[in-house]
């Protein structure tokens, strides 16, 4: 739970280091059709933030599985993002992220608690130790995304180098 | 250039707000025998900032092909190292970075110097142009690489969103 913690209430700071002021080139860059920018890899997170974690966390306080999670709405970012800048979205998904960290920590969960059962609408079952290790994982996966993201812009810049960068190949290092 | 510098400035605070004070659960794992830990990863960049990228620049802008590019020991981390703290990894790295950067920027590389070519020991004749945008590249890469071993501690503790999580599941998303 500590361990857990420790990082997400990092990755704001980490997100801000790699993408604030960045020239825009970086930022609004994607990997082709139907795929997400870093702009929107945030927007996605802030959405996350304010309608899925902790609401989760809470309704398998209070219902159990009895009552199911709402459906998280993964393209919610284009709405929210709109017109906004990056500086915008990296202190909006900071502030949000620390106050869902202080209401965690109120929550005070036991043992017994982190063991309590909910039910997400496609998987069945899960854990509130389950959500809670995979909003840790969420980030890093969102970390590594916008890290191949960027990286993939210099595909053909890196020339022969490409074989053995396995972030622009896509082999698993 | 601008661009590629921008980034290359910033990964030292990246890895700074991922991994300073982290529990040392995060920082020694690795993801099996012969797989780098997220300590082996910033002892690496150390050494590629001490011994590879700044020197290659050199050997192309003194010797163009005529001289190949020292080989890249992947393995002196281990060495270098040894005994030493994740703080005390992460001042290194910052250090040097900066005063590569700073020698790089005295360097007052032209666009006719970015198309100087070298020769690389294993892949051959390559441009400046081609380490920089491999020194930017290769940064990202082991952003990522650090994000996905640690994802990866938490790959049981996910329970059944593991389907979900392309950073633990190994699919690219």
């Amino acid at each position: 739970m500590e361990e857990a913690v420790a990082l997400l209430a990092r990755t704001p700071a980490v997100l801000d280091a790699l993408l604030r002021d960045l020239p825009d080139d970086w930022i609004v860059a994607d990997e082709g059709a139907d795929t997400w920018s870093p702009f929107d890899v945030v927007g996605h997170l802030i959405h996350g933030e304010r309608t899925d974690w902790l609401q989760r966390i809470k309704i398998i306080l209070d219902h159990g599985e009895a009552r199911a999670f709402d459906k998280f709405d993964r393209f919610a970012q284009y709405a929210l993002s709109e017109g906004r800048t990056m500086a915008s979205l990296l202190d909006e998904f900071a502030t949000q992220r620390q106050a869902n960290l202080r209401e965690l920590a109120r929550l005070r969960l036991t043992d017994s608690d982190l063991a309590r059962r909910g039910r997400h609408p496609e998987l069945g079952t899960v854990t509130l130790r389950q959500l809670l290790a995979t909003w840790v994982a969420h980030d890093l996966d969102h970390v590594m995304q916008i890290s191949r993201v960027m990286a993939r812009q210099y595909s053909d810049e890196v020339g022969p180098w490409r074989a053995y960068l396995r972030i622009i190949s896509g082999s698993q290092g």
